[in-house]
């Protein structure tokens, strides 16, 4: 009851818990800058292994960016989430040494399904892509026990 | 004129210049399996740096394989295009270990943009994810003089 | 037992449940030309009423019939099933007088979630859209008692 | 020079000059309520003939409500444009005598290709829909000299 965390906290335990196994946002040596309820900003630099035939960002890489902000947004409330299913636009290029930032908001959730956006700027704070994911929910909670 | 080569020549061509200097594909250890005019089929395996806090491959792996399928079938005309706008449904987990097939197909194609379809599969041919991309040419050829 | 209907006998019951109090459809003349299992083709006609500033068919209606489609397919299987999500890519324009051909057909179909692929052609069996929908169950069958 | 028109002038000019032949926007009785540069926002009832089998307003009819809105805004700078690709998520059913309410807003425009979101919302102001567009511009005035 009384140690019921607030929102903010039980997103950042949520947030802790899958960081600590989360192997792919590491390899991309990612960055979870933010983390709310429905709420999650992630930054990534381009390395030069990111990039495709025309020296500009893959865009998976993009696409992983803002997945894995979105995937850290949906599950902040406890909830284990998937992705269902995802588009993305993409506005401008994105070159070695630029940083990323993936910025993911809730826009609708429901008990079982949810939508968010997510915009993914570079350093000079241009909108280079704009990703919307649907999320459904695995009825699952994140934290054990031991871990409130 | 007589040695124009044919479309899938043409199409083995394009693949071989973007391919050289494609550091995104080398680094997930992807390979090109088949490629033709329009279409182009890619292959990579999951490696446990690919997964995510559940243990499964993160989708955005899974959307840069697809990804690079549609961008080999979409370049395969010696005419540059870039990916516009994509979405990918999600359908089954892909776990460490499984190869993994991304099988590019174009379903229309005009001057300057064009619509594609890419399946994913796994070891077991089910299909883990579809995925559907527009792309925009860019007036820029990928061969060189010196490549015909 | 003995009486459970063929997939496709189940198909076209619940077809006719939906079609006679979907005024929707019929308002836009529309006619269901084939019915399956996870398979729908619907057919309409392109009318005045229905062309934009351009003298080209709104987007809207081409999205209602690939829409109308869709749900009959979902529809199917005596489980009911709503819309979540949908994306169409518009091809080539549809003019009055033309008639139009949507056929739906199943990828994937879960428990609870399905994803649809629908073609709308024209007269001459030129794909002028591709539409794709995720559809949700909702608990809830489509045949009351009396109906089987 | 002097009498080059402001971008919402320029906007109210372009939305009447469509309007005048829109005859799919007329015959679902839409209303143009505001019109701005790369924005334009619509309203609709929902009629008993736009209702399904579910005796909800039709996905379609949604649809086109949106869609209108898009096609509205993406017009507004006397460039003429066409929707390439649309994407919806369906978040709450709609019913009859309800007025909708869609609002659309540029997220990007290059000199070719646009990127437009719309909200559609009901009496409640409550979001029943997020529709997401991307246009084509043709090269074509929307303004004849007589019009300016």
């Amino acid at each position: 009851m009384t140690d019921r965390p607030d929102p903010k906290s039980l997103a950042e335990q949520c947030a802790r818990t899958m960081w600590a196994s989360d192997r792919a946002s590491h390899s991309l040596d990612m960055r979870l800058e933010d983390i709310d309820e429905g709420r999650a900003v992630m930054s990534m630099a381009v390395k030069d292994y990111m990039l495709n035939g025309y020296a500009m960002c893959h865009g998976g890489y993009i696409f992983a960016l803002a997945d894995d902000a979105f995937a850290y947004a949906t599950n902040s409330q406890d909830q284990a989430a998937v992705a269902a299913s995802c588009s993305i636009d993409f506005l401008l290029p994105a070159y070695e040494g630029e940083v990323l930032t993936a910025t993911a908001q809730v826009l609708h959730q429901s008990a079982r399904s949810g939508l968010y956006d997510v915009t993914v700027t570079n350093g000079k704070d241009e909108v280079i892509a704009r990703f919307r994911g649907r999320s459904s929910r695995i009825n699952q909670p994140i934290l054990s026990r031991g871990d409130e």
